[in-house]
């Protein structure tokens, strides 16, 4: 077991094939089976009272687990969510990042299991947890 | 059973309560336990290719469902999802809305849940699935 | 499409490789797209009060989409739930058979998806509803 | 916080309110936000070739937060599940206990989530993960 590209490699290729999003999250932390996310909350992610919404935090647990495949199988822009649950157990603290806890539960030939845990910057209740699947497709010979 | 609010009503309500997403959809169809809700795709919800992301189907099935509680029980602004599963099937057409059906399973006193199969507009293979669960607070007096 | 088993094959195979729970459940109907199960309630499924129990449930839909892929792709009695989700929505009716009707939303080469939803006979009120995923392992050549 | 009930208690209680099942189970250590529960495997919860069924672990989750929600508000044995998220990840050794240990994400007023993470005896890879959502029925005055 070894990570197959840095904290700084794998920020640099998300920005490359997720042009669209890359400026919304960082990586905190990445390690073989953890990887700790931020999503760099801005207006566009919040809904009215400034809450951090939905979606945004299905994007920031979608990409967490993602980056955590990708800095264990390399460059392999193809790899796709195929199953997602999500638990919001509280209110987001008003205009706060959300800090995203992944853990790599299973590493497949052809399926990966991320599970996040999700927290407002500052508190150790966690607003929400999610688990996503990726299917990983065969390497191209 | 009847409905507590039409589709323009509805529409409206979405447009007052969330202007940042109102006009990423339009209610095609609304009866007692089905809405029709579209997708009206933009750049800003695509991936590289011109498919449909997975966020912009979260939000998509979010608030078909989200749609469904409130033109049944009326205006509830504070009704928050708590649960959502999604699977993921195929890979949406490019530059395409999409289509969500839903269906109310259940509407109790404190919980609803929400069916949604989301196909590209054309086609009817679904490219997805979700169930929403939202919890309804208790009505102040 | 077609069908690789007959309801009757379908049910000789099942009692072959699942002897233990084969006289659970009875096939009620089989298309290319859908199936309805019938869960044979008997005492080893209630709970106290006489309602069938959640694991009662789980094993009802899980056997139902298996069937479906069965029907589909043939005796590969390898083929493996990879991910459920379930809602439980209404209290089943005491002592009483368990129907779920269950609709195959995909059928790809590595993974299938199963919708089903379950009603106590003799109501039309969904009492759960589950979404299973099955690996399919690839051919042996 | 604190515990409503100890170990003994617990382990008690579940034998009176669910003789069918008490017997499958055993706690092993209880604390306020975690607790880990054994499956003592046992021939009915087998399939062809050793391994524990998918209902069978789907009951062992399920117990595990139950007991937990229970530890913490007390006899409550109307508390039901509305929701849950299984994923499989890998074959259960053949013939072996299986460990639960559950974490108790959220205890709110009406609804409690917890979240487990299953292994076989021995291993620390895990061969499955649930999130289960309760639903805690008002106290009675």
């Amino acid at each position: 077991m070894s990570l197959a590209m840095t904290k700084e490699e794998l920020m640099d290729y998300l920005g490359e094939v997720f042009p669209q999003v890359a400026d919304d999250f960082a990586i905190d932390a990445l390690s073989e089976e953890h990887v700790t996310m931020r999503l760099l909350t801005a207006e566009r992610h919040l809904r009215p009272g400034g809450t951090v919404s939905g979606p945004s935090m299905f994007a920031l647990a979608d990409c967490a687990v993602y980056a955590m495949v990708l800095a264990r199988v390399g460059r392999q822009a193809l790899a796709v969510t195929t199953n997602s649950s999500m638990d919001f157990m509280r209110k987001p603290a008003s205009n706060t990042q959300i800090r995203a806890e992944c853990r790599l539960l299973k590493l497949g030939r052809t399926l990966a299991v991320g599970d996040v845990l999700m927290f407002s910057e500052g508190s150790d209740k966690p607003v929400a947890r999610a688990t996503m699947t990726y299917s990983i497709p065969p390497e191209k010979t």
